[in-house]
């Protein structure tokens, strides 16, 4: 029992539910309530059997909880009674496109504790298919851009890694996709390396792979679900099912 | 007991020994032979009590097992008897920055089975210490960059992320810090906050912060240890101990 107001921010991977740390296990354990994202795999609330489990999700095209309705909700269950522990439970990293610094922020402001356990971002899932983000002496750097702006354009940092960025991680890009190749293509990048990791649901996981010239037409015909992190570098070109588990989980991996 | 030889790559976590994941712990239970790094914690030798455990350390400016050694040494132990179950735990993440792509290819040269753990980044490090990589309405992208080209030279990505990027992460930059500040001053972009996270051991894992202009004064006093992480970025202004078990842990934080 928790005798003050805590909330704990997990980051709970990137789909495997396995792919948690220690210490975010140990966080959920001593949780009264968990507020969990549609992305995070059911089976982590195994590990809160007895805490109130409040889903709060948030799916690319779907309507579904505000972020305002989110922090309201952090404060209301931490407020309750003496004090409680809140876990909120994100998928991938907490700080990592993930406003988890405007939920402590938030929830600061009402005297609440707050603790961060850091989670595997989707940044990382290029290894779970053999990707090397770099590879000695072919690129010692990467970069991670978001494709879409707040208004719903294509958003400039993607136009300049386009230009020159030797190795790129572009999230929420999938729908982009053609137009995101076509700046690509207009800087003679047409044979470099891309894949597209798609987890758009727990039990199908895939990678497709081509190149700037191909993938749009690998796309169509695979027909990748969203989120997908797209990675554009000579790593993709190293895209295959490299983990184990991956057959025990059902995922798919097609490699084009 | 394994039946053929099989490598997994598990990514031990940046330091704090829960920051494993449960996938990495069960990779060690099933292990017969763990070669590990140096900044890998010692508490997860544990996970394996009946496996050998091989020491290949390498750390920043001392001489220590070569990349060749490390590859002889796992394929001589997996291709012992009818075959071992060699984990090869790495710091951090075992595809960034870590040549674990280098490792996969060698020991699959001698039809040895491999698999992947991945595990937290450094690159996730900056949430441990509530600095967010992207900030709503700020930044929507951030790059990680090596300081320091195979010759010792600064890297040519570090100029051009001090010219224009809005949040970047550089490994192996404290030696070069002065050089890289004057980067950044000579773009107009002395007021960019900057911070520090340094974890030269395992029990002494501090961060510090400041700005552009007075990040090498107090580095100067403060005298971080490597291997260190530099964050520049408007993020870095949030340095702080966000993490309730630092404590704990008896790690330092200092911010200046």
């Amino acid at each position: 029992m928790n005798t003050h107001p805590k909330l704990t921010l997990v980051g709970a991977g990137p789909g495997d539910p396995d792919l948690i740390t220690i210490k975010g296990v140990k966080a959920l354990q001593s949780a009264d309530v968990v507020l969990y994202d549609a992305l995070v795999h059911p089976d982590l609330l195994q590990y809160a059997p007895k805490a109130v489990h409040v889903p709060v999700g948030k799916r690319a095209g779907e309507s579904s909880v505000s972020q305002d309705t989110i922090n309201h909700l952090i404060v209301e269950h931490a407020l309750k009674g003496k004090g409680k522990h809140v876990v909120r439970l994100k998928g991938g990293d907490p700080f990592v496109f993930a406003r988890g610094f405007e939920e402590i922020s938030y929830a600061e402001k009402f005297g609440i504790e707050t603790a961060v356990v850091i989670g595997i971002s989707s940044v990382m899932l290029p290894g779970y298919y053999g990707i090397p983000l770099t590879i000695r002496g072919v690129n010692q750097c990467f970069g991670v851009v978001t494709a879409t702006t707040s208004e719903g354009t294509l958003s400039e940092d993607v136009i300049r890694a386009a230009e020159c960025a030797p190795s790129t991680i572009i999230f929420m890009g999938l729908k982009k996709l053609p137009e995101i190749v076509a700046h690509y293509q207009s800087f003679g990048r047409g044979s470099l390396p891309v894949a597209i990791i798609s987890n758009g649901s727990l039990d199908h996981v895939g990678v497709i792979s081509g190149t700037v010239d191909t993938i749009v037409a690998i796309a169509s015909e695979r027909q990748p679900e969203a989120p997908a992190l797209l990675i554009f570098g000579e790593g993709a070109a190293y895209a295959r099912a490299i983990d184990q588990q991956v057959d025990q989980l059902k995922w798919q991996v097609e490699i084009a």
